[in-house]
């Protein structure tokens, strides 16, 4: 193995790779199990050439790939790897540090913290929140509601009907209950339902996942001020739209949360896995997680970010969040941002003009809310369609009761082009299958 | 940016980097704040090049870089990360997968149940066992204590004096009490001093952090077996020692346990992150974990890795370990942790016969615990005086409450000369502190 020689070759797969992704079908057309069917049931016994893994990549696992990295994906919360991403995983492996403590990679930790400042900056965020980063949303929500189990000794996690089930998962898993509220006519909590009764955190949510409703958080941090209850926000997807000033309204009263999540890896173009996690009260988090063994004790007055959250392990993630904003900056993330809003926006209103579909929610950011009149039965089977033609992959969701179709816009690679195609499609589709 | 030429410039980094590291200070010579200082306090407006970004490299980061790749790195467990490995994390990025559920990625969801049955294979592990990947062993802990909880109802976790803090850090995350039972003088689990009343788990360690000593596992399985609790074996560093038959005494009795964690990146070559989890009752993680909001419903009978542990987006974490497995082979790694223990053996038999030197616990894997005879403040500041040379980094640990050197042996990259170093530099050190 030659990491100059067979890293050449690995180079040269991934920029076919993104050349090509466009040509593939997006979600891969495949049955469970076809992938372990054609993989050896043994490991083997002797080491094999890299070039035998990046065979196995074409033939086995890229047809088996679902493209998170088609210009044509608009699925869930559809994002993109960048370049400068990419390479630098290449450099973090290379590294390979691990973040227990300050020490063990100081540049890991003063790069985490400072890159964490930077975007808090960008996104207008108030001055001197503590940020670091976890793996994902669901863990950084754990952080933050036991944070807030820590500080407040309540049982009880308030959030609305349409919050995301990693709420409810991260409650479970802290012992805590669960209490919904309902929803006002656009997706959003109703404050007036807002029952705070033994409750130790409210999460409110800016850009939910089904619709992308922004929960009324001026009210909500107005009733968790007067209660003592810890505020979360969860502004994972739509967060990263603070970073153009005109699309701040959403970030009203988030000024007065305890607890903020963002992923990086959603839609600032950084790869998976990169959950952005900031608090103005690093002190709960540390009575939550800090426990430290006596083969890691120093006498450094540094901080160790593994104070902040569940794993003492930590990799260097800022690495790669440091190089998109660093080859992007500020007016990169904006163009881009406004680019996937300016694209939701142009297929909002071919919905709205095209008699036989209609808008299901408002469009607030980049993901736009649809379906045919008609039955759940008949929108299930033309999403089935569309995605089984591999041009492009879409999900659904449930509003009012009613299955509806989701097409959000993330990818940096996402042209007009594009959407127009999935427009064309999912009318020739609706037709053929006579909706 | 053309990831062709700015990915070649990343690449020959990488490839330089590795060349290098065993010529840089392994443990970071700088003070806190020294990297932060460095950066500029707002994020750029506009794109910078890529090559701003690896000139910084050069400049600010790998001299704050505790360097985890230098054959001299003897700290904590040491681990290295394969080129295999590191190539797969630059093609994870490209892919950019999440692995929500099976269709967003069948790939990924396949690859690692079956790199985990491979794994399985090669570690000598009962047939059938469900496994997955964390990012790292307190992670895993987590789930694996999440399933016993959901399993039993019990409200305490049982472990010894010398399990890893990651044990009490989950118990206290999950609201459990955390009971740990005393030692024998080879720093092992006291099987006639465990209480189970009320437990949910069980942890046995094989290979502790301190000492890498084995906690006494078939007659802990008895126990949990007539009581009804959950076993969870923490072998994240020991059990990659399994890949070669003559070590598998350390797993006597492993066959009984409920779930098992292996880290990959400790002793198996692959880059951080990878956490191996292993369980014979999936049913239970399932009933801790699965949570299938509206938007992730689908007619697949595929299962998903997500309804395993507390993160719903998963990386492509297995493509790394695929890799390593694939280049190396069984024979690789056996000769790779063979290589490890014999260089641990001879630095034991160094020390052994070296008078004013003393050997604190049994070697029994690639981790030597020693110390000068003396106060604590002596081997702190010898400690101290080798780390400062920048020759090489070992971390210390309390045996018997006393302070305790460790030197700890995993990189592949380590040869005899760099323990030869080692021990020239302890001696040289010693005298020169008057020890």
């Amino acid at each position: 193995m030659s990491l100059r020689e067979d890293g050449a070759a690995a180079l040269e797969w991934c920029a076919r790779y993104l050349e090509q992704v466009g040509e593939f079908p997006v979600l891969a057309q495949v049955e469970p199990g076809d992938v372990r069917r054609r993989l050896p049931p043994s490991p083997p016994e002797h080491g094999e050439p890299f070039a035998d893994v990046l065979r196995d990549l074409d033939e086995i696992i890229v047809p088996a790939t679902t493209h998170w990295q088609s210009p044509r994906f608009f699925a869930y919360f559809a994002n993109s790897a960048a370049e400068p991403g990419i390479l630098a995983e290449l450099i973090a492996a290379t590294l390979n540090s691990v973040g227990f403590i300050w020490r063990t990679s100081p540049a890991l930790t003063e790069l985490e913290a400072h890159t964490l400042d930077w975007l808090a900056q960008l996104l207008g965020l108030p001055d001197g929140w503590h940020g670091h980063i976890e793996d994902t949303a669901s863990v950084s929500t754990i952080a933050a509601l036991a944070a807030a189990r820590e500080a407040t000794g309540g049982r009880v996690v308030v959030c609305s009907e349409e919050a995301h089930s990693s709420v409810e998962r991260a409650a479970r898993l802290l012992g805590l209950e669960t209490r919904k509220v309902p929803l006002d006519e656009q997706f959003r909590m109703r404050s007036d339902r807002v029952d705070l009764d033994d409750a130790a955190a409210l999460v409110a949510t800016v850009g939910t996942t089904s619709s992308t409703s922004v929960d009324p958080v001026p009210e909500l941090a107005a009733l968790c001020e007067e209660a003592g209850v810890w505020l979360h926000v969860d502004a994972a997807y739509a967060g990263s739209s603070w970073v153009c000033p005109e699309l701040r309204w959403s970030q009203a009263g988030v000024d007065c949360a305890d607890s903020l999540v963002v992923n990086a890896h959603k839609w600032l173009f950084t790869p998976m896995d990169c959950s952005l996690l900031w608090t103005r009260k690093p002190e709960a988090l540390r009575a939550a997680f800090s426990l430290v063994p006596e083969y890691l004790r120093t006498s450094d007055e540094a901080e160790s970010l593994s104070d902040y959250g569940p794993a003492l392990g930590r990799r260097f993630r800022s690495l790669k969040l440091w190089a998109v904003l660093r080859c992007y900056g500020r007016e990169g993330l904006q163009a881009r941002i406004r680019e996937a809003i300016r694209l939701a926006e142009l297929f909002e209103g071919w919905i709205r003009d095209e008699p036989g579909w209609e808008l299901c929610a408002p469009r607030l950011f980049s993901v736009v809310c649809f379906r045919v009149p008609g039955a759940d039965e008949d929108n299930e089977s033309l999403l089935a369609r569309v995605n089984g033609t591999g041009e492009l992959f879409m999900s659904h969701t449930r509003l009012d009761d009613r299955y509806v179709l989701r097409l959000a816009i993330g990818s940096e690679r996402t042209t007009e082009a594009d959407v127009r195609r999935a427009w064309e499609v999912l009318k020739r589709e609706a037709v053929g299958g006579k909706i």
